[in-house]
């Protein structure tokens, strides 16, 4: 995301990370160009807000942006009104609302932006950015940064709705794709081809994301993980963390997700079952299989 | 389905129902083109058997299907070797295989061809037949006569196949219709606007037929059993049924079914509720959405 | 059982298996009294019907029952009125009650007497025998019979419900040790020393014969299955086999059974679970810890 | 709790509530002592921490939690270090834990010591304390003011561990009780008598304190909340609350909880279904019971 950024845009970047070895490997692969566009080293979240108008931000969990913003050392401390903060991480959407609503009220202006289209799509800049904004004003600030990294740019709602339209997508995303291996795995067992059973699904009422573009199944797709293994895509320990996420959300509203619920732990344990932890989520189809048969 | 039978093909009817009056009904509506055509009423199945060389059976479930074809005045006791059977009824994939293995071993032939699409599919000729045939002949002698009555004639196998692939379609069917009536109410009901909501899933790898063809949440399309009180469509009952053949069928396989089985308990249920027993499948959302709130 | 039987009775046995090493290793455990007491072997189930009046049979399945009893060659070809049966196999109560009608239809009569205890109670004889039974007379001339080889024997009702009664316990009895160490799991995790975890459930309202006679956790009690790497005990497989009877039945009359649903699946994974095969039951509590952990 | 604790002991009390009602109704009914022990009125929690060496809390959720003792006005704000705080509230483990550490930061102590037992164990000082404490000194120093109110005092470990005990035990009644239903009702809608139904589970390996103590089913047991259409008791809406806490427990830890999951949606469903909100949680037995029936 950030090498696009960079090399797409005519500015210069003021970057941090915990991290130092990350940020030497981003300015050597940028060494060509850096004496027309400089990058800076940060000494803290802090001083990038002091250095930076508009500020990016990517961080795996809901403590960490809590840190990053509000602690010691946090963008907080630096900022003033001239400050715009992107937060693209993917986190409880309580605790992105909360974020944002304390830098708002310190004078600087924030929007969520999580992120959708995985390695991929961040390498070809076509992710989705799923935008929550108090105003529309907030969005069309954020969309023209947005736009050199990925390719549609949505505005979800208020603030935290952008996490809010990540995780409920995923949370479907996940329970189709556990349906979908349930129902290949099944009929594959009970006599129809695997090509076949797909086609069914395809073109009747089961048709969806999961069977069409992603099939869990082995060789039916010739481009996707389950046709290398699983390996790459999106991996189950991050589909678990974002139905962590949903689970968390429906529980603050006490809002009912049964399916969600088991999906949630469905993935739970994949992510921890040995030789699936680093492999992409429609290996749950490949876990079925390996339970089938009368014992 | 027997009206376009009928009306579409130069065949003479011989029909039976326990119910008369169903066939009085029927003859009623014809009564212009009875003598060109005739429809002959029989005394039994195995009347018909005796009467029709060609056999289409449309039944609620396995038990009816075992008392029809091999009970007492049963087919099998009218059948002789130019029989050709045809089983439209949606019941358990054993029992379906199981019958049709008794017929032919009596010297007639048969598959089984449940169907989807509903009372608008059959009226209007649309519907898809998924045929499970030991040959490809039987399957080819078929499909004329599906043809009569359906759009899409697909083989999905031997003998019980087309039973197999039905109850993976809907079981597929009955986990995205769930799915995205979770992942909507929660979207929704943590401030993302219902259109939004849908086309953010329809956009990304949510998306599937439940959300972009048949959306539970009303309003959002126009002609769909959600935006109608979900009358019309397809009734929680007959879901659930065929969510308990899945799990039977699963279960004689020892296949696991995890989002399967809870589905078919929340469609237990669903069909049981009172204000629900006669709604249509997508009514989940409904009964999601009437259990929101902190109370 | 049989041992029990034939020991601990005055009767002479005939005895039938479709294993005949099973019937000659029966007969020369018992060679010093088997010139006061003769065990004859029969060719057939109906030359057993035809040779003792009152015959038990134990049988793996559902099929099974059916074959043996209503197949070629089986008991009811050989049964008159003097004939009582006994059938102590654990299986579809449909099935079992189906059997039984017919045998009783047939002029013998006819008790299901399923059995809990393990095969520590078997040997000991202090087998728990359910007994569904159409009449009191009939429940009174089984129960000498079982008293041979069990302690309890209790009516349960009507033909079929003693196998209601051994999968209503059974289903709730996997509910209860799935939780039990959910719970003991997590509070474990979360800090709480193993025993104490324990002794608090005991105490409290989550007391249940799975925490306080047979804890999954290992260490907690010195001679259960946890405490021995779950050898012995009752099976994931057997298990996993009366969940599936559970749910069968329910199906049958359209019940909810939304935790008995999810706990056959999670039983159905690890009765097919490398490791867990042919361990006791209580290794869930194994199963998850090993998912335990942030990764 | 405050009338055993004031009725029993030596002590004068210092008391806050943000309804200033429930204020002068329990003074008013200890009016005739009021001379020789006083009940004084603080006017914020940071006034009772300054009025009261021992400080007993009991508030509805975490942020009630975080509010009461570390916000504005906060016991925080009150304390020195002679205080001791004793906090009955139930809670996020996680919460619980955090607050404590930073009141013991401001040098005092605090033990966190969750209750069961219900409004009868209150009224009759029957409750049971589950205690978390960092040192067995503060356990020891907690334990003569709840023995004024409960019947056992445990210490469970470290700080939250009160909290861990609690919903670890209310998990697994959860599951339990959706277990006995589930069984309960089954066994009686495949024709077995309620009694003996009962009586199978307790003398079964089926056996728990939801089945044998608080049995679901009306008419088994005389002085249980199913016996008296679910009045009284411990209400859905209370049991949902535990179960949002268990998982968000489970969760912090990526630990397992697969039935907990499940129970957790059957109680958020149960408790904001009319007619249910305020009945007893063994209430789930009619909620099942009245969707039984082939329709």
């Amino acid at each position: 995301m950030a090498n696009n950024l960079y090399t797409k845009s005519n500015y210069s970047l003021v970057i941090y990370d915990i991290n130092k070895s990350s940020l030497e490997k981003f300015t050597s692969l940028h060494s060509a160009t850096i004496s027309q566009k400089p990058i800076y080293y940060a000494n803290s979240p802090a001083d990038v807000a002091k250095r930076a108008s508009v500020v990016i931000t990517m961080l795996p969990s809901s403590p960490h942006v809590k840190d990053v913003y509000l602690g010691k050392d946090g963008l907080i401390e630096g900022l003033d009104e001239q400050n715009f903060f992107i937060d693209s991480s993917t986190i409880d959407q309580s605790v992105s609302k909360n974020v944002a609503n304390q830098i708002i009220g310190n004078g600087a202006r924030q929007v969520d932006a999580p992120v959708s289209g995985g390695v991929v799509g961040a390498e070809a800049a076509t992710l989705t950015f799923m935008v929550g904004a108090s105003t529309e004003a907030d969005f069309l600030r954020s969309k023209p940064y947005l736009e050199y990294m990925g390719k549609n740019i949505v505005r979800c709602g208020g603030l935290g709705t952008g996490q809010v339209a990540k995780i409920c997508n995923n949370m479907l995303l996940a329970i189709s794709m556990i349906g979908v291996s349930e129902a290949m795995n099944l009929g594959i067992q009970l006599g129809i081809d695997p090509q076949l059973m797909a086609n069914i699904l395809n073109t009747s009422s089961g048709r969806c994301w999961s069977s069409d573009t992603y099939n869990p199944c082995p060789g039916i797709m010739p481009n996707v993980p389950s046709s290398k293994d699983y390996e790459g895509g999106f991996g189950n320990a991050l589909i678990a963390k974002d139905m962590r996420l949903a689970v968390n959300a429906a529980n603050d509203i006490q809002a009912t997700i049964i399916l969600g619920a088991v999906a949630q732990q469905i993935y739970n344990v994949l992510s921890k079952s040995p030789g699936y932890e680093k492999k992409d989520f429609s290996s749950i189809y490949k876990w079925l299989n390996e339970k089938n048969g009368k014992k």
